[in-house]
């Protein structure tokens, strides 16, 4: 199911500390793919779920299968930025999701994370928990009718 | 100078990631060191201070120069923590930090931390800049006023 | 330039610690980008060049512009890992890297890794070194050679 | 028991990557943890023994309670570090380990950590496995007798 045009983009703040740079004087590359995934949990946290229950509960997890970013502009010790999440795509199994750090209107990183759900103890592809996809079409549907005439 | 009668302490909440968990299942006791210096990072910010403007401006850098930390009790993923700040001693070059890492009234975590004023450009030991000695003190005395009768 | 068919492989082997991994009890994803990287730089300095005097004497950084990875199967604590390195293309300010990390005959991760030569000060794009262009090219060109009837 | 005099000293190397340093252009201080545990799982494995298999085997894993470190000198991207690991006290259920990390004859950093052994499931103390104390106790006295007229 392509969701692309229905979905509202979550956004989430975070700063950037000396644990986040490298010796170039900039955030280490590598570490937005932490920042995204901040901003991936506090969107599954907004939608009502948290990722330990998940393991604990339903014994799935979610693991990221594929990743694709581009890097534009460097951020600094002390910035703090944006970093949206945007659903495209969801299946019974994965998820496509898109994603952007941004400082000041200034984009500075962007890319897709592929996310699959797993059996927490082996690892094999299983559905994502029927609760969270019905909450992900719930937001994508009501947006769509706000969205329709 | 010791400041521990007088010192509020500030308090910086955060939230864990996978990005801080290992594969025991809890946070990774290196990363309450990330943990108390993001909560440093931000009391230096409420009293006016950013780390890369002071690198910029002044050419000085606070740099770590011990830490000894005691880990009570295992954080794990999307616990909220709050994390503690507390001048106990503050020199011309240096001070003496005292760090919490708290979940809901349990303590997880503490420790000292010192930290000296360096030249950024070849690390020897430099005063910290009069503002934020002033700051520091202002902070420490305003507190004794208030709990002085 | 297209130098796929005549390049060498590189490898570097390296170990899982408590450090690469997360709660899910594997590595986490972010770090095989870490891997990739220790790789890249063992194989420059088997060139020889060593990143930190680059940008002490030519003022120059490598940086990374794109990452584009696939997390095929989970590696764990104590596991021993291969990372290849592999040069796709050369341009005169840039490079594609194909980077796989293999585990006893099985392929755990792998993508491709644009890095740009910038300005240490200013990040603006420049021209790779011109000791580390003939480097490269005498590489492909020597196994070229060794490879034609 | 104090095995401080008996105790040889493990060593293990390391390099210094893009990863390991910070803003201030050198290590950032948190990761020579990482570099001690490093070192430390390295010794653990010369004597026979994998974290990993100890989990899932033992139900039993290491966690450290205490790290004392002080940071003497700054390392920077590209050294090679020589990591030491030298057991100070072994107990029943805990060891005070010495670690110390030098390049080319400069010690840069050094201190004590605390390890404990706990169950992997409570995270309660338990009894360090016969075999590792054992290989500990080994150890020590093979080179006190070695060093034993």
């Amino acid at each position: 199911m392509n969701v692309a045009q229905q979905q509202p983009v979550f956004r989430h703040g975070l700063r950037v500390y000396w644990e986040d740079t490298d010796a170039g004087g900039v955030v280490f590359y590598a570490n937005y793919l932490k920042f995204f995934e901040r901003a991936r949990t506090e969107w599954l946290r907004q939608l009502g779920f948290e990722q330990e229950r998940l393991r604990l509960d339903a014994g799935a997890m979610f693991v990221v299968s594929e990743t694709a970013l581009r890097y534009l502009a460097p951020a600094r010790l002390d910035d703090w930025l944006d970093v949206s999440v945007e659903l495209r795509e969801r299946g019974r199994a994965s998820m496509l999701i898109r994603q952007q750090a941004w400082r000041s209107g200034q984009l500075l990183a962007e890319g897709e994370i592929r996310i699959g759900c797993v059996g927490a103890a082996d690892f094999k592809p299983c559905r994502i928990p029927a609760a969270i996809l019905q909450a992900l079409d719930k937001t994508s549907s009501s947006l769509a009718q706000d969205l329709t005439p």
